[in-house]
């Protein structure tokens, strides 16, 4: 069995979102799968001492317009989201909650924040917002009604302790392996970043490295 | 007659390298021609605050490995060069030397200067290497041996008040375009940075707006 894409993502990153509704297919296409890893940008910014694109004079300008062309050119429904940048440290969290506890729903919920954030234009700095993607998530799972009290757990343990040293320790991990930016990823030890870098990948994981 | 493609580049930017190999055919390929703008990314980086692609943490690293892949991709020759990035004030400015005195030649030497550079690793900021170049696009138009003095005077006018000012107008009505790194290219008022948008172009071409 091949190694999984590891695809590091952060919640607010539109080109990010982009790739998440690209990465599975092209794995699949080519018998992998995908080991989701959130992280936190800002982390990654104060090592590189890079800013958030919106705030770059210019470059944040222009990176709207391309952010909206980049979907458009990939058929990908989107809408720039108000407030736009924003903290991503608890539905980063509670995706770490799922992937141990729930392994199986991890995939459906990460894709459920991007669409709730990019697509619908929800705020998912809300809890309920959270909530109400981890209750879509789990009914589809669990019996009818009943998803709300599991969907409060997830949401109650992304304030204790342990979650919040596992989120940092992925955060610290992943500035190790050298993500000064989301997408980033890793196949077979390679690094790729960005969204535009999807092609790239599809020839490596194709014809083997170039 | 449709509007030729402004193309912005920097002689010590790879990527704007890449980009020059592939954008003369895909403008053919539509009908259109090629506006060769040199700038200065130096400039725009003070009013962005970004700073060179290989001096950023983490980036820089992956940066070197994006670029050579990148060539590699595109079926294009490509060597890191060092010195690594360099100062381009004086290639620039023969370019629009070049450009106002002998524009039959000026995508000749955009080519040459950019293969010098990133192809047989010279040092473009010496003069010397800027003759050669010169010397070479020359001989093509100008009888056996003449080349040399024609050479010599668009140097020597690099050093002239008036091909400062130009640069340095060129430069300013860049920023003033929003162009904040190289390659940029501005397509019918629709701007795209990086070599990476070179399929959103073609699409833009093919199809009009999307």
């Amino acid at each position: 069995m091949p190694a999984p894409i590891e695809f590091y993502f952060d919640f607010t990153s539109p080109y990010s979102y982009l790739a998440s509704e690209q990465i599975d297919d092209l794995a699949a296409r080519h018998g992998r799968t995908v080991d989701y890893r959130p992280t936190l940008l800002g982390a990654a910014f104060r090592v590189s001492g890079q800013r958030p694109l919106p705030e770059i004079p210019l470059k944040g300008d222009y990176s709207r317009r391309d952010i909206a062309r980049s979907a458009r050119y990939a058929g990908i429904a989107f809408a720039l989201p108000d407030p736009f940048p924003i903290a991503t440290v608890q539905a980063a969290r509670a995706c770490l909650v799922l992937q141990s506890q729930y392994p199986a729903l991890a995939t459906a919920y990460i894709h459920g924040v991007f669409r709730a954030y990019f697509v619908q234009g929800r705020n998912i700095t809300e809890p309920a917002v959270l909530r109400a993607v981890l209750c879509d998530v789990m009914r589809d799972v669990l019996p009818d009604g009943s998803a709300g009290a599991p969907a409060d757990a997830v949401l109650a343990a992304t304030a204790g302790e342990a979650v919040k040293q596992r989120l940092k320790e992925a955060v610290d991990a992943s500035i190790a392996r050298g993500v000064f930016g989301a997408p980033y990823f890793i196949v077979d030890g390679e690094p790729f970043w960005g969204h535009d870098r999807l092609a790239h990948i599809e020839r490596w994981l194709q014809s083997g490295p170039f």
